[in-house]
């Protein structure tokens, strides 16, 4: 997908939603156990609900792979039914993916290929080699880690490589990296106030942003420090849309939450227009 | 597995050589291509023919997933064979993986449950919380990338956090992590001189090293500065091996340079006994 068809859509719609799928064989409601596929009975379900109210999705691709070959099959379906029925809808594979050469097309093979993902989620660690073959993919973007929402982000990411912290030391790098216009970064809503120091590095580019509500990160911040005049953010919402409810009205309920989320979106969208 | 039954293997085979099973449709032998499961033939055909000469087998999962869930279908009889036939060998799935909590267990769960794999490659940069749900499984391995045989390891790496090298950095935090008893790192042989500083910080855990051979790194400089008394070092070997020839012949040749590493490994363990 070319990012112009994902700031209109952003525009259409009045929403940055992402919508996570991090689907549970041990959280998705009994009844959906007896389908012959639960995860993508349950997956299909929430897309019907939720499309009209967010941009993106985001399967987590952890849960599925647990499930060896079969749940790579689960991962098939979501797709094949995400790019027939939604296909103005980016998806990102929340792989986290990182290693060299060919290996790393590979991977880059196994989702934007195979699947048609038009991104995924890759770690810096490895440096330049590991990230330009993902970038060699035309319309396809490379969401590489810059400074995650969870606690063990201090323990790496924000410590002083020379002159700044490690985080912003890839930020810096990458944007020398072939192909660094098909870039977007993670950078977790726990952590918005550093998204005004991510700004300084990277004044335009797409920011995915997890973290908002279940870990505590509040949009308002987000879009305070983070939102650019083409929003220029993916917020991420996994468990409080998904499991809003565990019983047989779990998407009419996911629907809903994914809709309020929007209108938040929306009213921020307008005062910062 | 537990550590000590690898030691014994090590000094019963004399050999600390690991097998990658980098597996590619495009450079198997073409007489494969009927089977209905090529990459697994490849695999058994492999693994008969270099199982007495080497410790370890490391598939590398990038090459499986290429293929979507049918290539997942191809790790897993791959991992069954090697299970059943095998069981006295190390299994390493390559997977680079790194995500946090929740997820990091689901990860876990694939490769040492769905798979039954004794050990996965991790990236460090999320932290702590990345890394313990996988050491959370006992007589579970989980080797860490510390120092890779890249030339991207010099973007980030081998750059100064406050007073000593990022690699050393995430050796040294890596130590009190909870299990950190079931830690091993990767340390690329194309840095052998840097294996002494390695050393210094982890003197008794095994590494994993790559790129003896295809990528330059040499056997003796790894020997020289990374050897322990229990040795210490799986030494992976992938293209080298299992594509020396092309031919029918390609197994009796791959096991033949195996044996080969094995005996230059014997004359190292015996010149450093």
């Amino acid at each position: 997908m070319k990012i112009e068809n994902l700031i209109a859509q952003i525009h259409k719609k009045k929403s940055f939603l992402c919508v996570g799928l991090d689907t549970d064989l041990d959280r998705i409601p009994t009844h959906l156990l007896g389908e012959e596929d639960p995860l993508f009975a349950f997956n299909r379900a929430i897309i019907d609900a939720t499309q009209a109210h967010c941009v993106a999705y985001k399967p987590n691709i952890a849960f599925y792979e647990a499930y060896g070959s079969r749940g790579w099959r689960s991962l098939e379906r979501t797709m094949d039914y995400l790019n027939s029925n939604c296909p103005e809808h980016f998806t990102i594979a929340d792989a986290k993916r990182g290693d060299i050469g060919n290996t790393a097309t590979r991977y880059a093979q196994a989702f934007f290929k195979e699947m048609d993902f038009d991104s995924i989620t890759v770690a810096p660690y490895m440096g330049k080699d590991s990230v330009e073959p993902f970038l060699a993919f035309e319309d396809r973007h490379t969401i590489l880690l810059a400074l995650t929402s969870n606690k063990g982000a201090y323990d790496f990411q924000t410590k002083k490589v020379g002159k700044r912290e490690l985080y912003r030391e890839v930020l810096a790098t990458s944007k020398d990296y072939q192909g660094a216009e098909r870039l977007m970064y993670v950078v977790g809503a726990t952590k918005a106030a550093y998204l005004k120091k991510v700004r300084d590095l990277v004044p335009q580019s797409f920011l995915l942003v997890p973290g908002v509500g279940a870990q505590g990160g509040s949009l308002q911040e987000v879009c305070k420090y983070g939102m650019t005049e083409n929003v220029g953010l993916l917020v991420n919402s996994s468990r409080a849309i998904i499991y809003a409810s565990d019983k047989e009205d779990f998407a009419e309920v996911a629907g809903q939450r994914a809709w309020d989320m929007q209108k938040e979106m929306e009213k921020e969208m307008q005062a910062r227009a």
